[in-house]
């Protein structure tokens, strides 16, 4: 059922919190063209704010699927390094996902999609950069190496131990669900969800799928401490007047606060951050 | 006439206003890599100021001929994206150019040189990433294809109808020009032109080509709406005490304002931005 | 005596100070593209300060050992460009180092290498970008270009003449060293060094290697022109509270002054920076 993997397609993605100005991801590069001479990486990003896991967990979700099959994925966002949070990685049918077990990686997978993933925790450390690992750069020391022997085709499984998809960590985020509503009317479904993203345009995008929209006339409500504000769905920017904030589908699939030629975060600073409540209703 | 394009020698260049903190600069290398899997990839900035075409240009403009022949240069950004402005690709002897047409490539090539490029509008969907592309994210779904299949030695006449480069839409920039002196003698040719672009070390950066210059003795004035300043034009900054502005020609080839071991465009705040007139003249 | 280099290994790191916002980081990819078509190139950073030479040092001395046989490694952070500053390049057993003799490559070989490391000038113009070279760009028009043939396989000594190890520019540090002890015994030994670095996250890294500690119980003590403040050497950050000073080995391997979850940067803000001296001593 699995197709082949082809080893020419192999590429190995990089995500972390080190930023651009020190060489440490320079670091992990090296290490993974020692063990995976030529093979080509690619950074989703390493501008991710220091230990903000659902920031890594954001740009890792809308990127990775657009990658050729059997692409490695390394995520490197790790604030618990050095303690017993576990080291996995993760086999799909289209790649290799590898990062530390802290809600990065929790939630990419539907439960009904089991069947089709392999975890491990990387406890061989025979794949390991060395013996003892530093206590502060697992990046280099034990992900890195492990990404790169993916990409040499060694198979997941002699990383180390086995381990259910249902043990991964969780990220830290109230949940998109179809709220239960008292009437059976299609009119009177409502989804939750919350904001999971910020992104530099000041977009507030939720995690509610675009497809829970389609096509009818919606609208969203952002719920705050003090404060409950409405936006009307539109289909782009352009249909409310400049300056105006809106609730559109973004083109990442998912839907989003807006603000035409402005930045909904500035717009609703101190109301909206990530975390904050939002429903989803239906006007007919 | 035109040299045979080695397949060997593809390579795709990168450059947009996406920044680094979010993957959406991700999504397009993922595009890419799908669909001509192995070609190497090479950004040239993402840091462009948001929606700043005139600075993309430049950037482009700076670094395009620098590279081998064969390469595909996408350059991406596009403030019209879901309007009715058109998504082009131009094959010029050396290579491939893909973007929007709002200026970003309208200048790139003198009018004689017409002949030996070829302008198409990226109209055949067969090539889209799929058949309705976002309305906010054309990088992804029409440009990033376009560039791939390129490289990929799809003939650029397949990815739509030809154009001509005469239709083009310009820069919004004051061009550099010969001015017609009152005198035929050379001493008083004079040349205008405009600053095009203000770099991270606060070089102002004209449109007027260090060939204009051509060894004489020569000077510049700025233009600004209440005063005009003038520069000496000298060799290198070291000609010029610490601190001082003169006007040189840069590495890059262009005339510009430059401060000795600072920045000229602090020292010329509110005086100078890109758009800014210049003349040159020469005092012998 | 040493291994021979596969060509297929070479690869090409590059480290500078244009930042990413310009595209002049691209004109050195493009010209290394088209000199050496096909090796894949690697930033280690670009976002040193401008100028600042003993970050740079600090940046390729952190990363370079980490990349395979026959990386080329290309640093250009070059105040005296335009000056009589040496162009130069070093071959070592596993690679090669390209840049300005500032003080950037002066000490990463210790005199008892010497034998192993073979140095030249650049003085070749043949293997330049053109034969008048910019005032103001060497890092495009001297430094890739002679990166890029190395990657080719062009012999080092092709590239100009020989120089000694022992006259490169030296960094503008106070160096690591073993202080003469009153007594014999090894609870006496005490070393000095100073400050190399700075990182993001505001470690205070020094110039004193984790091999100096071996284990025993030691402090450091900085030394500013009024003050002298003691850190206990501790294992891991976690060993001291939250928010508390103290000084590790960190996962680079230097030894350095770091904060519990906080920035030690910020801490001792006007107190400490590079060049700061500092003290070990053993407590037993």
């Amino acid at each position: 059922m699995r197709r082949p993997v082809e080893k020419a397609s192999y590429m190995i993605t990089l995500l972390s919190d080190f930023g651009l100005q020190d060489a440490y991801v320079a670091v992990m590069r090296g290490v993974i063209a020692s063990i995976a001479p030529g093979k080509p990486t690619c950074d989703l990003t390493h501008q991710i704010p220091p230990q903000d896991i659902l920031a890594a967990r954001f740009n890792l979700m809308m990127a990775y699927p657009h990658f050729p099959e059997g692409t490695v994925h390394l995520a490197v966002v790790d604030p618990g390094v050095g303690s017993n949070r576990r080291a996995i990685a993760l086999q799909y049918p289209n790649g290799f996902l590898v990062g530390p077990d802290n809600g990065l990686l929790g939630d990419l997978f539907a439960a009904h999609l089991a069947p089709s993933i392999t975890a491990v925790s990387l406890t061989n450390a025979q794949y390991w950069r060395v013996n003892r690992p530093s206590h502060t750069f697992h990046g280099r020391d034990i992900f890195a190496p492990a990404a790169a022997h993916l990409a040499n085709g060694v198979p997941i499984t002699a990383l180390g131990d086995r381990i259910d998809l249902d043990t991964l960590v969780q990220p830290n985020l109230p949940p998109f669900r179809l709220v239960n509503s008292q009437s059976t009317a299609q009119r009177s479904r409502q989804y939750a969800g919350s904001l999971q993203y910020i992104d530099r345009f000041g977009n507030l995008i939720s995690n509610i799928p675009g497809q829970a929209v389609s096509g009818q006339s919606w609208q969203v409500e952002l719920k705050t401490a003090h404060r409950r504000i409405d936006f009307t769905g539109v289909k782009t920017y352009a249909d409310v007047p400049i300056g105006s904030l809106c609730a559109v589908i973004g083109g990442h699939g998912w839907l989003e606060i807006a603000c035409n030629c402005g930045s909904a975060a500035k717009a609703l600073e101190g109301m909206a951050e990530v975390g904050t409540l939002l429903s989803l209703t239906f006007c007919d």
